[in-house]
């Protein structure tokens, strides 16, 4: 492979120059952080499921109709996207009271919400991601009120289309995060969905046991990082039956594609 | 005086059954309390001192048509008002960057803001007030979609209000604090303003020195807040030029009445 410039390295994530204007290449890391990156920690084989769990939900996303930066995976932990002028928003969905939400406003852990939430935080590491609201965006021009619109709306198409294939496979959908960008095209800007949706970024409980499945394991020191993302794979029909480590989701899926185009 | 019920006691204010129903007696301490009730402190003549500030506002925002819960001072420390159900959201109106915002956003104290701020704080002191937006306030039901507009259309209007009245004296009024209750009417309720405005609340700068003549003084332990509290009453037209001590406010007052009365 020839030498790429790195465009940014995050906590997650590299970014890469892309083969085409317009287009950078998303490699997944085994990195994990959490607490504003106070704690740092390796999931062996994250990156690779995450890539995967990634294309998988964007793919999705896209035949409904949502706007997405993905284009296609390039392999088991590279992904080709559009390149987007990220609105420095994280959009929070909740749909049951968990994590900071908890803690700030004093409300069990596991109450599923009266309606959904949106929360949205100023993307800055330095700041620890501090809680905004609309009037901070309109304030700050982070995003104009239309684009907020987009985004709003698409962030509840998400959380619809997301809680019921969830639902299909017997897990709750409590959170997850989402970002957006802008796109040009002839002096006109659209909104898209960046990124990753991932069980990095989204909390995802077991129905019947109400075990974690994502990275509140590694918050909270559970154990079973791994197996537990690998789960999520599993249950999305990412993984083969005899469970194989987290690189055999690619070969599976390499062999699939090489047996579909026979 | 009869013995009066007493209805509940906070940290700057005692609030007694009135003599109608309906009606409340506001009682205003000295004590003052910061940083969500960890310093503690007392300011003399506070209570004097901002009783009659808040009713020279109230009487003001009256007269433009800003519905309050003001009746009338009764004495040195007291007024009476309509009893309200408190909605229980402090809303913070911002023009220039301090305190939390500053700190939160890393944006330097004194930043003119591109255009005011509605902030929303749940109202709850074992929490810390935490900030929450609309879609909180609409998914716990602590105040309605029309509610909601009325407060920020009210609040909207006060910052205009106070931002000419605080400019003609020359102080900039930075941010302040604003508590809105629900009044009942045959089956239907409506918002009116209610709590105190008062320099407890507001942050005021003198435009030309810059110099806070507010409860800044005592968060930051600057000394000389009494002083600060009577030169925003001396401004607003409510201290003898001579400069008496806080009593002297209330006096001047009682005498002007009766002469009016003559
Ligand atoms: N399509 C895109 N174009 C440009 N930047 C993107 C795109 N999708 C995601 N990003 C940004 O790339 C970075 C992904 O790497 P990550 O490790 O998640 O970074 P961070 O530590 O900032 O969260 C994020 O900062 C994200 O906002
Ligand atoms: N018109 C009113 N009717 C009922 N309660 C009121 C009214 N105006 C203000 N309050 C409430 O009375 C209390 C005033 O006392 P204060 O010392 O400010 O209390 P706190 O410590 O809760 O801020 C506040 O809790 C405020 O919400
Ligand atoms: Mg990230
Ligand atoms: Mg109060």
């Amino acid at each position: 492979m020839s030498r790429r410039r790195q465009i940014y390295e995050g906590k997650a994530k590299i970014l890469y120059e892309g083969p085409e204007p317009g287009t950078i290449i998303q490699y997944f890391k085994d990195d994990a952080t959490a607490f504003n990156n106070q704690k740092k920690g390796t999931i062996n084989g994250k990156g690779v499921l995450n890539n995967r769990i990634s294309e998988h939900i964007f793919t999705l996303l896209g035949q409904i109709g949502v706007p997405t930066h993905f284009i296609r995976r390039l392999n088991m932990r590279e992904q080709l996207v559009r390149q987007v002028e990220i609105v420095p928003i994280e959009v929070i969905v909740r749909n049951v009271a968990a994590g900071t939400l908890s803690k700030r406003l004093g409300i069990e852990e596991g109450t599923p919400l009266p309606r959904t939430i949106l929360e949205y935080c100023y993307k800055d590491d330095a700041l620890g991601d501090p809680m905004i609201s609309d009037e901070h965006i309109a304030c700050f021009g982070w995003a104009s009120q239309e684009e907020m619109h987009e985004i709003s709306d698409m962030a509840i198409r998400v959380n619809d289309f997301l809680s019921g294939l969830f639902a299909g496979i017997g897990i709750r959908l409590v959170d997850f995060k989402l970002e957006f960008g802008r796109v040009w095209e002839n002096d006109f800007s659209r909104i898209i969905l960046a990124d990753e949706i991932s069980p990095d970024g989204c909390r995802l409980w077991d129905m019947k046991s109400n075990e974690k499945l994502d990275k509140d394991r590694f918050r909270r020191d559970l154990g079973g990082e791994v197996e537990a993302y690998q789960e999520v794979a599993r249950r999305l029909g990412l993984m083969p039956e005899d469970g194989g480590g987290p690189d055999t989701v690619l070969n599976l899926d390499e062999a699939r594609k090489a047996r579909a185009k026979d």
